[in-house]
């Protein structure tokens, strides 16, 4: 599946593109026999990267490919062509133990940094969904299936030291996509930074509160930390709203580039920050008041089932499939050792708990005083309202990140989000 | 300084060995120009490699090969020579931040697996030292030298993340060596493995109780996962006394193939274990009561004096050379944000203590009921004596690992050792 490593770098757009394809049978197969037939369209609205999908008489594929740079930012902004290798291996892992739940991969050409995969459609990127208001019923089970799959059986309760020593090593090389998150989440939020933006003037004396206060920066100094030392797990890396494609029956992963061995909080963070963004979001895209309860309700109760659910199926996993290294089976026999492990499994999974919800308030305050925003808030045109959506959700995030013992379950969370949804905050400006 | 890749590695005895070191130039030169007169003896008394002493007219080299098996047990027990290439590779990043501290560097050849060092003499093991009650006044300045410096600067207060990653990934081979302390540490003292054994009679029924003990198998279970997927710094990975030549006025630190990326504690706690068992094995070795009260007290003062010690100096590079990604200063500043970060690093420091005992306790008890045990020990002749020194060291050391939070300074540490003195166990038989 692996393309030739002949040749070098070229960007492909159009006619280009339709040369490569057009040379690749198995594509050819996909799509009809006559290549000057087939659309191609540049889709990408992601930060990084070229996005086609090409359609012909019989099918379409999607295509992507990494730019030298970060789209977002331009020439200015260099970044590695090797995250395209990385998120070609981290996809044929997901595929290996999720494989409904991600793109089929297509065909991989490491020197032009190209994947061609499955197109999905009628997926739609999840986070315009969640904007319009709608409700997925499946994505609860399916996300916490990728989620408990792809974190256990990468981990030392399913893997050898050995074998986890050498995939580790495998994603080392990842660090330039790493060192995004590392500054664009865990630094530059808390400091005066060039490329910070924030809902002015109306959030002006939030922004300089949080960098006035150094319990939050101890508290994201920590999760930086743990982010960089704690490879507990292959992480899909960047895993928001705008990295899942729904229908109203399906759920697909996309876009692990940002993929390396992390700490297993920060994937399960991601997509319960970007829910509770969601609802926050929601007051913002109201036309009359109540007019998205229901859609509120539903994206609390799934916060709820993504954690639950997850934690389920991980604790299942690890009673049944446990071949990893860690807690030997052999040190807990009989019904004394059995049911002394079980209390462990708990404990293991609270501390995980912790880590989720930290790295969920992370990801938060970066989406509303960092470089890259969403469009949960972007979407709400009338600033100020935009304002207090974005202000509840720092609060909560400011809560979840410094008093994070205070949340033992995640009916914590959504009692604290709840409670904010009437709280009018103090504006600048 | 690397030798040729060419040919095939084998074991080179002692006329073997003359020819090798009468083709290297440089350590002609050391030795003196005429190989028939040096000496050549085998003195390994480890339990993995061949180690060789050279001594010509002009001077001496130690020579170290590493064997396709363990030692300790035979051919039965492969283990890779890649042994002797991490082994080598941190042996240079140590000589880098401790050049004092360590062997200098003579050759090195890959493929035999061969090392060629600065002959320490007079130096001593140091744990033969303790074993006969000598005191060692440079030791505890010197190692915390060793651990604060080559700890510091190799984790994330020091390197970028990129550079972390990579010196993790450069280490991630050496999962053979790892495995042995994952198996022989964290695991096999806990349950009945073949190659465990103990002072038996006397210590039957608390081998038993070990086995037994589900409190201790969990605590064991955290410290074996912290091993594994804790990548805090480049470790020794062996540092017992075993691993340090001493004279009166010099210290130096041999012997890290077990080297790898993982947690500080572990190194730290290995300093702090040998110690203490030197502090309960030397009543085994006394010939009248009170002979070696001097001795004892040393002891015990040092096993202070090497975390207060290591402790101050990782705070001092902390405070001036913080030139990695964790804790960015930039997210610290002003008055206030020195303030908020110095009472961090003492919170780090004691979660980093809480570690260390725990990995101390856990390099106690593999020592006692495990494969390698060590002289401290197994010199006390009398059989129920040696067991009475023994059954001291392994209740404080199941007190660290199981009651950890009981313990809060090492002051603490030392009060319990003391207290346990003159405690006299229930022995079996």
């Amino acid at each position: 599946m692996t393309g030739s490593r002949a040749g070098d770098y070229r960007i492909l757009h159009e006619a280009a593109l339709r040369d490569y394809l057009a040379g690749l049978p198995e594509i050819v197969a996909l799509l009809g026999p006559e290549p000057v037939s087939w659309s191609i369209s540049e889709v990408g609205d992601g930060n990084l990267n070229l996005v086609f999908i090409v359609k012909g008489d019989r099918g379409g594929v999607a295509v992507k490919q990494a730019l030298p740079y970060v789209r977002l930012v331009g020439e200015s902004w260099p970044l590695p062509l090797s995250r395209a290798h990385y998120e070609y291996l981290a996809l044929s892992r997901q595929a290996g133990l999720a494989p409904s739940l991600v793109p089929a991969l297509l065909h991989h050409n490491e020197t032009l940094a190209l994947t061609v995969m499955e197109l999905l459609e009628p997926h739609i990127i999840m986070r315009k969904g969640l904007v319009a208001g709608a409700q997925y019923p499946r994505f609860a089970d399916d996300i916490t299936t990728f989620m408990a799959r792809t974190l256990f059986f990468t981990s030392d309760l399913a893997l050898t030291a050995a074998a986890k020593k050498d995939a580790i090593a495998a994603f080392a090389g990842n660090h330039a996509l790493c060192k995004i998150t590392e500054d664009l989440i865990f630094t530059d939020p808390y400091r005066i930074a060039e490329q910070n933006r924030w809902t002015a003037p109306y959030l002006d004396a939030l922004a300089a509160d949080l960098r006035e206060d150094m319990e939050l920066h101890v508290a994201v100094s920590r999760l930086k930390l743990k982010f960089m030392a704690s490879p507990e797990a292959l992480l899909h890396g960047d895993l928001h709203t705008g990295s899942i494609m729904v229908t109203m029956s399906q759920t697909r992963v996309i876009d692990p580039e940002f993929a390396f061995y992390g700490p297993m909080g920060f994937d399960v963070g991601a997509v319960l920050a970007n829910l509770l963004m969601a609802y926050f979001a929601s007051a913002g895209h109201e036309r009359a008041p109540g007019e998205r309860q229901a859609f509120e309700a539903w994206v609390l109760e799934t916060v709820e089932q993504v954690w639950n659910e997850f934690a389920r199926k991980f604790l299942d996993l690890w009673r049944s499939e446990a071949r990893g290294d860690a807690y030997p089976a052999s040190l807990f026999p009989g019904e004394k050792g059995a049911a002394r492990l079980e209390i462990e499994r708990l404990a293991y999974m609270q501390r995980l708990f912790t880590d989720t919800i930290g790295f969920a308030a992370a990801k938060t305050i970066r989406r509303i005083f960092g470089l890259a925003h969403n469009i949960d808030f972007e979407l709400i045109e009338d600033l100020e309202r935009r304002a207090v959506s974005e202000a509840r959700a720092v609060r909560l995030a400011r809560e979840m990140m410094v008093e994070t013992a205070a949340f033992r379950t995640i009916a914590d969370v959504t009692a604290a989000a709840r409670k904010l949804r009437p709280w009018m905050p103090e504006l600048s400006g």
